[in-house]
């Protein structure tokens, strides 16, 4: 299977690129396939200058079902009884979720469906997101005795310690609503309103300067994870750099003069 | 005073351990006794294969009243003041409340009645909580000019920043309905409907593999304290050694031939 | 212009003292001038024992809009770009923020209007924070090229990943009532019963020890950047000292004996 037929790709002429996990029949679960296609995508969009945020949405009635079972279940029929084949795939997983966290442009999960275990983490893992009315989440190891321990790590930066506990021990689903409340998704809406709200959040994005997008996520990951005094140090620097840059002075200007600016790699 | 009579355990034949606070006229409060007792109740309970869930709850109208105040000034009589008496009571309350995170098995508090400041630090270390609609929390040391140092470190990893300060430096109740919207506790219930539901979900959670909650909890608790690359890093190993532990293999084979799991310790 | 026009002090009996943001025609933007008054007001504040609590409110229709562009953009003009300026700028402000965590005093926002970029970081450094129902919030540094990549250090340490960033990345205005369900402020009053509600506030804490707050405050955001264990052992420490206090024996005796405590600073 072609990796352009298990994601699709769509780049409008706003700099907005779509990307659509396309293995319906798979429950688009996160195979070696689909994480080898989506960890290209997003390292791709990074560095692509006519990318300036990237929608990640589904086709099909699951968003994202997690690992493929029957993949990895074959993977025990090798002399380690898969050690080696599991820690490969859980490498590229974390990479893949990763990439979304250390990717240059801002990613809006869509989600539409169910997302369940490694579909969970990758909401999670996005930037912002936004769900249909109908969409549920769940971390369900446990009911196959595999605890979800790394959807865990995006989910439990996300929601409080409580709310991820219950989610992870029980395995229930989570509904949209619910999933706002604890913070896991920004927002639910009614699935004929979804997109249209998905692409005004990402067409008002798109109409910012990369440049600052990319400084302050960037900036944004690097200082949760330091003290108070050491995140402001870090942080007064990017702002400097950042006040040094040309679209700064030119937005900085456009705002005195009230104007629109026009940035640099627009 | 027995232990046994401040602290009532019963086990039922799901593998759910109740722990009642049972201390009532001293309004349940961590004295020496208590600490004792509780400390040894999860550590027996964390190693002892037939229990599979923990619920704390307790007799009387307050869950619990922190520690116990008249036994702390006794302690000032001594020649030090009491200096070294209380370093001791902190470090054994210290030690039940990280106790209740590294218990190998997931606690649910059954809060109904008062939470008061070490007992408002016991509901929030515990991974769950369900709380009777007329049970109330609170941090109240900053009225006996005792601020409530140690639950704080409890309290501050439920609930945002403004929200424990705000308990803290007022030393306001917080009503069960506000415990549930600032994340202290997971869900609020009709006195009448608390223990069904919280029964319920020890079911729930009780019909799991031990060996992959242990797992998972554990490595809950780990992840939390590391950066993000670490995380996945740690978090990932996790997966791979659960992967090859029998349970996982049983789970994820009933799931794919939609029977049953047999886990190994059931 | 003299920095008490700009920055107005009423100091009560109770040992409240309020600070008003009161450069109106500025939307009180953290010019030199206000940053320089802000900071030293919170560094004498911390010190002085006649003040209790403090609350930092405005005047006109803006809390705070931020740094002063006009005053940032006329630094561009120096030999180096204005480089060595925004560093002493960004640094200048970064100490005033970290000086409202490390006052000894505890410090209720009370929000009326707009806050907007270090407006709003000025509110989420505050330990507390009660807003009038059209106050309003907003990091919108993208629209300007100028990610709020500071005041992203204050907001992050009170609202979830999602909730800071897609204040971030769009910039959009977040209303009162959003503010306090996200936990960038407590609550939420209508406008003819905000100052009454924060005065309620302050009273409460003004009557409590000062050095018990001095105490639980300094400890509360040391303890939020350990691991849990150092947590505990430094937390029981605190409580240890805390006992050997003389407010916290006159507190204890005062309310087993059931009487009003008085305090040594009182």
């Amino acid at each position: 299977m072609h990796s352009t037929d298990i994601l699709l790709k769509t780049l409008n002429k706003e700099g907005i690129l779509r990307l659509t996990l396309n293995d319906v029949k798979r429950r688009n679960a996160l195979s070696e396939a689909m994480l080898a296609a989506l960890g290209a995508a997003f390292d791709e969009a990074s560095d692509d200058p006519s990318v300036r945020v990237i929608i990640l949405s589904a086709n099909g009635p699951a968003f994202c079902a997690g690992h493929d079972l029957k993949e990895m279940t074959a993977g025990r029929s090798k002399p380690d009884g898969g050690r080696a084949y599991f820690a490969s795939v859980m490498s590229m997983c974390a990479g893949v979720m990763q990439g979304i966290v250390n990717c240059q442009k801002p990613v809006i999960a869509e989600v539409t469906g169910i997302a369940t275990a490694a579909g969970c983490q990758l909401v999670a893992s996005c930037d912002l997101a936004l769900a249909a009315e109908s969409a549920q989440f769940s971390t369900p190891g446990v009911h196959i005795g595999l605890f979800c321990s790394t959807p865990m790590v995006a989910l439990s930066r996300n929601v409080s310690n409580k709310h991820a506990m219950e989610m992870l021990l029980t395995g229930d689903m989570t509904s949209a609503a619910r999933a706002a409340e604890i913070g896991l998704v920004n927002r639910v809406l009614s699935e004929d309103m979804l997109q249209a709200a998905v692409l005004e959040m990402a067409g008002k994005i798109a109409s910012k300067s990369s440049m600052t997008l990319a400084t302050g996520k960037r900036a944004f990951y690097a200082q949760r994870e330091m003290s108070l005094s050491q995140a402001y140090d870090y942080a007064s620097q990017v702002m400097v750099d950042n006040m040094m840059a040309r679209d700064a002075e030119e937005g900085i200007g456009a705002f005195i003069e009230k104007r629109q600016p026009r940035w640099q790699d627009a």
